[in-house]
């Protein structure tokens, strides 16, 4: 059987890991700590950095196609493996449209696609520019590197902007128009190796400080407006290329949908189609990195919602609740093994249900009992 | 998090190691090899034998509590752990009932439930007098250790009853009639140390060469043989006693449900419920041997059905053949990562459907592209 390297031993890996016991496919996680989330539950674990080129390397020797459970790799890294006759997917070029967002607005600009007013900013004094002709507040979003929130700033006026990290240091930056947002969307596409592609429905995304936090399958948009989101969804998958899993998510904004970002692996927002969809995001994810055939990406029930659960203050070892949170009927329980820290991401709850709002009550029950943000939150 | 420490590395325990990644329990397997089905996927591995009181004392250490991929362990063994202050769920008094067909078969006539017609038989003669009142051919079947056709002989006249090794020699067998069996049911026990029990819904057993080789869900019986089949299953789960998945194996013979074996584990005949039911007997094991609340055991679609995958002469690779299978739209694989031999259990697909015919025909496709047996079965 096929051996597929993960790069990262985060809460992807750990899933992606149990997808591929039921594919009879042999996984290796990297992982910087034999305690980390994927770590914990893989038999083949390889200790190291993935800033080390020599610790990616030894994963790579083991394995027959090398995928991530995080952007974050030097792109000269990957370079070297793929020079070194190792199969990276998705490769090098689509990781680096996924973490350069200075880039993706260029293509997907070129190409047409939604997008809030934007442009690239070094300095201050650009930045004051572009909010002359299109107005304060700005968002200002580092090129590189941020994710869930971090590396975005959404500034007032140019006081705000001063306090921006490296804004005219040599740091690399875009600003956007800050545009009223009705709904937060999500679009998850499968993508094989062997070029088939296939949709999932389209999310309502709901999100706290930033994060995706609750999910509800298949959105409560209007059809045309989810269509417009399956079309941007679908051309940005043929723009970015590559294999597995790639989330797009998306605003809906007076009546428009515009890109926001986007990420080349599983995302949070496709949780929901483990127990949601007759085929998992991370089962597919894996078929798409082996260039094997994808497997239907349709719901399997009306409605399926996802409750993610964080570490909050008040509950230092949420995990002695899960007996108490599986016991509510219907909740499908997914706990990352992780300790517990304020805002971390320890687990979420699937719950499938007749309509949306039943199911959201049934899962945020279970998660409440974990993690108390959930009712703070209401 | 717990430690369930699962003693043998099977299928079981792959799939109960699966269901562990989710609840975010921790597992070890105690495994013989290092390639075999769960210690391929598992983190938490001891090598050594069930055999070996030193290794199954080095499992149990690193476990909160211990069960079980198989049944086949030394009772004295069992005893040792347990007075050295492991926990094992389920206990040696059920695990010894669950190996011991003498001992299954006095209790239950003892509590009045439905039996083919059986006696004890040390020798040749004490089978010759039980054929003489209930007529030829019998089936003889060793008191310990037997399962899926092995230790089971059915013996049309003296002449092939002397053919059964250790029969007159010391060896404990039960002699039984042997029954017109009409069909084959099953209905899996979850249930849990704080005492709680759920009914999983009772399934069609479809045996090739002894073994369960197709399962359907629910079981197509009318419905009075289902509720003798669910009385029976709960009568036997009060009897026997334990935490985790308990299985009753049934035949249908002239209008009676009468009882078959019984394993005190997760069962092939409750793999379906993966995809089946909303919480997998698997999990459902998992939650029982820690004491914690059981999961919904009712069905999520109006059928689910289960074929079995076999190593076949004609296909020593089948696992070449995985792309192709899982292309075929809703089967979902599970391939247990062991070596190709004729006969054995390399993996199951279940698929879910409207009507059990239409899945079957599905799961069957699939199977067959992995074992020729499938089709020559039909």
């Amino acid at each position: 059987m096929p051996t597929v390297g993960i790069v990262g031993a985060g809460q992807l890996a750990r899933m992606m890991h149990q997808a591929a016991v039921a594919l009879g496919v042999d996984t290796a996680v990297l992982a910087n700590a034999a305690d980390e989330s994927a770590a914990r539950v893989a038999s083949g674990v390889e200790l190291g950095s993935p800033d080390d080129l020599d610790a990616l390397r030894r994963l790579a020797r083991r394995s027959d196609v090398v995928t991530f459970d995080h952007e974050l790799v030097e792109p000269a890294h990957l370079a070297a493996l793929e020079s070194e006759g190792h199969v990276l997917r998705p490769g090098p070029a689509t990781l680096e449209i996924a973490v350069n967002k200075l880039e993706q607005r260029r293509r997907f600009a070129a190409a047409g696609l939604p997008l809030p007013g934007w442009a690239e900013a070094r300095t201050t004094g650009e930045v004051r520019d572009f909010a002359a002709s299109n107005g304060w507040p700005v968002v200002i979003k580092a090129a590189r590197g941020g994710y869930d929130g971090r590396g975005v700033w959404v500034c007032r006026d140019e006081t705000e902007v001063a306090t921006v990290p490296r804004l005219g240091d040599g740091g690399r930056f875009i600003v956007e128009a800050f545009v009223t947002i009705d709904q937060e969307l999500a679009v998850n596409v499968a993508r094989s190796a062997n070029g088939e592609t296939r949709v999932y429905p389209v999310v309502d995304s709901l999100q706290r400080a930033g994060v995706c936090n609750e999910v509800v399958a298949p959105s409560r948009q209007p059809e045309a407006i989810q269509r417009q989101a399956l079309h941007i969804g679908f051309a940005v998958s043929q723009l970015v290329g590559g294999a597995g899993n790639l989330a797009i998510e998306l605003f809906v904004s007076d009546g428009r949908v515009l890109i926001n970002e986007i990420a080349a692996r599983p995302h949070n927002s496709g949780h929901f189609s483990i127990e949601g969809c007759v085929t998992s995001q991370f089962e597919n994810h894996l078929r798409g990195v082996l260039g094997w055939p994808l497997g239907d990406t349709r719901l399997v029930a009306p409605a399926a919602v996802m409750v993610n659960v964080f570490g909050h203050t008040s509950s230092p070892r949420p995990e002695l609740n899960l007996p108490e949170a599986v016991a509510v009927e219907g909740a499908h329980l997914h706990w990352y093994g992780k300790t517990s820290r304020p805002g971390r991401k320890l687990g979420h709850v699937t719950t499938l249900g007749a309509d949306p709002d039943s199911a959201l009550a049934t899962a945020r029950e279970a998660a409440a009992i974990l993690d108390p943000g959930v009712r703070e939150a209401r």
